[in-house]
């Protein structure tokens, strides 16, 4: 059995990857908030009454601001879990080249997911797709840390 | 003061543990967005005007999709801090016999959460019941780690 | 290049403070969850038919109920991401006293930020500051992690 000090390790390039894309995935989230709030503004739709009144309008909902917001509650479900997934899956002593290309796969997926979904909106199955890579790619990780370790 | 090696160790039963438990936590976690996918479908209830378009429905919401909907809400409100809350506890020094207990029942819980409250609704306090050991485990070894790490 | 040894240390205060305030801010979180559901009970809102029959009333939002949920959305937005932004961080090698700043800094203000939000509802810009002084130490985080990273 490898030491986790072979693993996690800041010269090791999967590591480097993982922390790498990992902040990609975070700067990509923080998005969904400004671009969130810029439509607030924008569309004057607020979902707290004193937001609202400040603009002198009454709460109500856009479909612009709840689009992004579809798309954001999606990145909460799909990239929380990868980043625990993936660094499962660093463990399984995977080939270096397969996990970086696995990281940077699904990093622009969700890139794709979002400007698919949320900034233009292009015809499915975009959409779809790209979901789907990174749902793919989680569950790949996830069943191969299973298999790793469930002995 | 032990040595991070002794704990975070790919030969440690604890550490073992709780990438195990994660990674079918992570599958579980993921099941929701497969069963939302499936009602939508089954009750042509879309959330997005271009997938209702495809289906040659208007946007409408459903009753089972929504319950799926806050039963995978459910999971992002609790199954992230319990990622991070068992991270911490490992650190504590506990019992390896009651770490892999509470990794055990925790994942346990989460899957008859699901059960109860998506796929068979059954009646409370199940869904109330399998929450709150989840809550309550969560909550256990975040106090644990605050008292370990608060000087 | 520091050996991960070096800094997923028991005895350094960054791990140490890293450990401590993420608990802190996992028990916030699991505020959020008890606060909702004394509203929930409190004005008889419930989301689920089973809920409500349960006391006798019909399925309906309450506007304090959803004040609470949009917080605890908010938090869900913020802080897994804010976790492995400041893992990453802790890998650039910062000096103590400015990691530890931003820990403190960072979950005091995601406490000030629920209580302005969700308990007595203080005007704006108390919650617009609370949220971007999180934002902008998570955002700190990921850009620092970036650029130590990206050769």
């Amino acid at each position: 059995m490898a030491n986790i000090e072979d693993v996690l390790n800041l010269d090791d390039p999967i590591f480097r990857g993982f922390i790498f894309y990992n902040a990609l995935l975070i700067l990509k989230c923080m998005a969904m908030s400004a671009l969130t709030a810029t439509r607030r503004f924008k569309n004057k739709a607020f979902a707290n009454p004193e937001d609202a009144a400040a603009q002198k309008v009454k709460v109500r909902t856009d479909d612009s601001v709840e689009r992004v917001r579809r798309a954001h509650l999606n990145d909460l479900e799909n990239i929380p879990i990868y980043f625990v997934a993936s660094f499962g899956y660093m463990l399984t002593n995977p080939a270096p080249a397969l996990a970086l290309t696995l990281f940077r796969v699904f990093t622009a997926a969700r890139f794709v997911h979002t400007f698919v979904y949320a900034v233009v909106v292009v015809p499915q199955p975009a959409r779809g797709l790209s979901w789907g890579v990174g749902y793919f790619i989680t569950g790949f990780m996830a069943v191969q840390t299973l298999l790793h370790f469930c002995h």
